[in-house]
């Protein structure tokens, strides 16, 4: 299968929103008038990001979603994505199954393939993503204030659990291990709940490395410091999906400290950390609702820099062993 | 080195036009009011599109140079550029190096780093660059037609002639190889010209894997065929680079079949392919001047699909010893 036919057959489709899509030198975008265009990219490479054996649709899936969750984090309203590929070999039952994840969670985002570049070489996934969003409504790293709540989506930690289940660090039980698995591999863009956060949060990120790594871009950005509790709220939502999958939560035997290593530290959960002021909580809730995403407020900015965790007795915890994800650390 | 402090101190400088650079989850363009967003991505791997022990510096110019050359071949102008980048280890002098040789041609277009990616991995390079074009002004490969004139800018065939020698398939003197690796190495994207031949060209393309391969790209798109007199033209082009840096053209002893190899076959030249209306010759020279940039004149645009070569005596010759590069054929 050559080059041109592998792009003709998997990936190049007709384009409704975009003015020109695969198929030529460039694609051409025509943005609304007015609009900003949110831009961003990420890169996944075998044995860093995904296992080799990985379900090619799964991977497809995923190598979207990262970069859905770049434009969530920053409340874009996806539009377009180019898609660049090195391959070992040209495997079309591998294309086909990698081509239909991606392509069923552009679909659901209404996220239109426009273009790319296929090459030979070690297993490699560019995508880069644009979004709009109106001029001076994106959600920046930079505008948490003092005073602020501190806030996050949905559940974390299960994406780790599965990575060290696969790596044989832990033990789940094969219907939780499907379950934390299926966060890891198929993580869901909170990209509802970034548009709808527009004029309500003051910051957000995706949490991709970890929640006290990503947040500190927050704190960092914004010349803030943020106390987090640990056990009123990060305890309560740390791998809740492994909890729920096995009949209820909590009942799996997932010690305290695993729990929130995997919920301060564990990266891959592209969940959306975020900060409001604290009189907006009522707009945050509907904000959650109208996404049909659940949030929970896990700590309040403070004018100190640094981060400080607290527990259930109000006790200091270290922060040293949650640090986060560094690719060249 | 972290990753974060690698972005920092390599990446990471101020934009003016961009709406917001490096440093958040997305970065911002705002676009002018009405124009389309040209976009395209280039990825470069380790062994196939350069060898490991390249001059670092050229290889950053090299990555941005066939991305701007895709806007070239487009007629849109530079705006903006992301970078995703593997890397096998975080090097300071390597990567201070790359940054300079990506950065100073970005300086030169005035084309913005605006956000990207990096990670461990084999090494891999993939750029996404965004310009601007006014609606309808874009050179499309679709637009030849029957009667047009086929015009090539610059010279053909320097870059092949520098692989070959590169592998020991050729021998050339000192001063001949360093020209023709300058040409594959720091290809000279032909943004100018691109953008001068709005309005004037009515398809175009970049040369980037042989000139019949790409041509072919024009005729398919435009449903049209061509015949393209390879002695009254191209082979005049064909790696002038070298011939010039020897002292004069042509009196390196490189055969006529070579030659025509490399002209017609030879990729990674980034000269641009087009067609203009015969009638238009006089506006396609200006546009050249305009630029800077020699072209010209090929061949001609023919109702009858396919391509035809013929030789100074008016004998057809053969297309297929000429076919261009398929990364998995």
């Amino acid at each position: 299968m050559g080059e041109f036919d592998l792009i003709r057959q998997f990936f190049q489709r007709p384009v409704r929103r975009a003015a020109l899509g695969v198929g030529d030198d460039c694609a051409l975008l025509a943005p609304a008038p007015g609009m900003q265009l949110a831009v961003s990219s990420d890169m996944l490479v075998d044995g860093r990001h995904f296992f080799a054996d990985v379900d090619p649709a799964a991977l497809g899936h995923k190598a979207l979603a990262v970069n859905l969750s770049d434009l969530a984090a920053c409340g874009a309203r996806p539009l377009a994505f180019t898609l660049a590929l090195a391959l070992p070999r040209a495997d079309p039952a591998w294309l086909q199954a990698f081509a239909g994840g991606l392509l069923a969670l552009a679909d659901a985002h209404g996220c239109e393939l426009v273009g790319g570049d296929t090459t030979a070489g070690p297993l490699n996934i560019c995508i880069t993503v644009f979004g709009e969003v109106p001029p001076g409504r994106a959600l920046l790293r930079s505008g948490a204030q003092v005073g602020d709540e501190v806030w996050v989506s949905g559940t974390l930690g299960d994406a780790r659990l599965a990575l060290e289940a696969l790596r044989g660090r832990a033990r789940l039980p094969a219907a939780a291990l499907a379950a934390a698995r299926q966060r890891l591999e198929r993580p869901t863009p909170r990209v509802a709940l970034g548009q709808a956060l527009q004029g309500v949060a003051t910051s957000a990120i995706d949490v991709s490395d970890g929640l006290l790594g990503d947040l500190g871009h927050i704190l960092a950005a914004s010349r803030v410091g943020a106390r987090l509790d640990v056990s009123a709220a990060i305890e309560l939502i740390a791998i809740c999906a492994v909890g729920s999958s096995a009949g209820g939560h909590f009942d799996l035997e997932i010690d305290l400290e695993t729990r929130r290593q995997c919920a301060l530290a564990g990266g891959d959960d592209y969940e959306l950390a975020f900060t409001a002021p604290a009189g907006q909580a009522a707009e945050v809730l509907a904000a959650a609702r109208q996404a049909g995403t659940p949030v929970t407020r896990i700590g309040r900015i403070e004018a100190e820099p640094g981060l400080r965790l607290v527990d259930g007795a109000g006790q200091a915890l270290p922060v040293r062993p949650y640090a986060s994800f560094d690719h060249f650390a």
